[in-house]
């Protein structure tokens, strides 16, 4: 797979880029939640109905992974995705089933004090099925200059 | 295991809790970012050494994911660890063999609208075997009161 690497330079505030779609199932859920956050509405169907969510759902770290991941395919940043960090909201709960895809929107570009690159302000919305935003993270990523290209 | 859950009517501000320890290597590292974030210098120690970090390192998210294992088993909530979300930084990355550990304080207090729960805001440091902070993550999360309590 070729594809145009993105540098600095290329970028501006408004460029939308979108992913392709991940289907979650209930034993992704409960595999993510054995390992990182293994709290019963994140295991158990059937515990869950008396619980907060009501249902069983994803680990809000499951649906973040899941994000990065899609984004990771769907953003040909030169250099990577290399974050320093953001916000992140999940205004849904992500039960089994869903299916999730991202679309990101650049909202702010600054130069960084040091001259080979840039830093990007990207908002990404999870989305579901039904159109669903279940995730919204805004991050700060870090871009090198096409002009500091090696080779 | 039998402990004392913790409810909205038991929290203070400044009340701080520890968790104990997890030893990451190059295996979780690399299952990791297989999954979800699959760029070189998450995956392949050689490649990393000319890439943004200079050497094999977590992914943001997985540092992420660990830090809410150890902050699950370390907070007794009632109602568990439920959050809507926050602000995370990574002011340093995490290399294979570190050995995290994580602290948490209440930083904030205030009643929901809802009378049966209420809200906390929570910083929790992501901390290594040199005492260096590799993430911070303050969270709202949603803590139910005793009052409501059944049973």
């Amino acid at each position: 797979m070729t594809r145009e690497l993105l540098y600095f330079e290329d970028l501006e505030v408004g460029q939308r880029f979108r992913s392709g779609a991940w289907s979650l199932d209930a034993e992704q859920v409960r595999s993510f939640a054995r390992q990182f956050d293994p709290q019963p509405f994140h295991l158990d169907a059937e515990a869950a109905e008396d619980l907060f969510f009501g249902q069983l759902v994803a680990s809000g770290w499951h649906t973040a992974a899941i994000s990065m991941r899609l984004m990771v395919e769907a953003l040909p940043l030169a250099g990577g995705a290399v974050g320093a960090g953001g916000e992140i909201r999940w205004p849904r709960p992500t039960p089994p089933d869903s299916v999730l895809r991202v679309e990101c929107e650049i909202v702010e570009i600054r130069p960084a004090s040091r001259g080979d690159r840039g830093w990007i302000t990207l908002k990404s919305e999870t989305i579901n099925q039904d159109n669903e935003v279940v995730q919204v993270l805004t991050a700060k990523l870090v871009v090198p200059r096409r002009t500091n290209r090696e080779g």
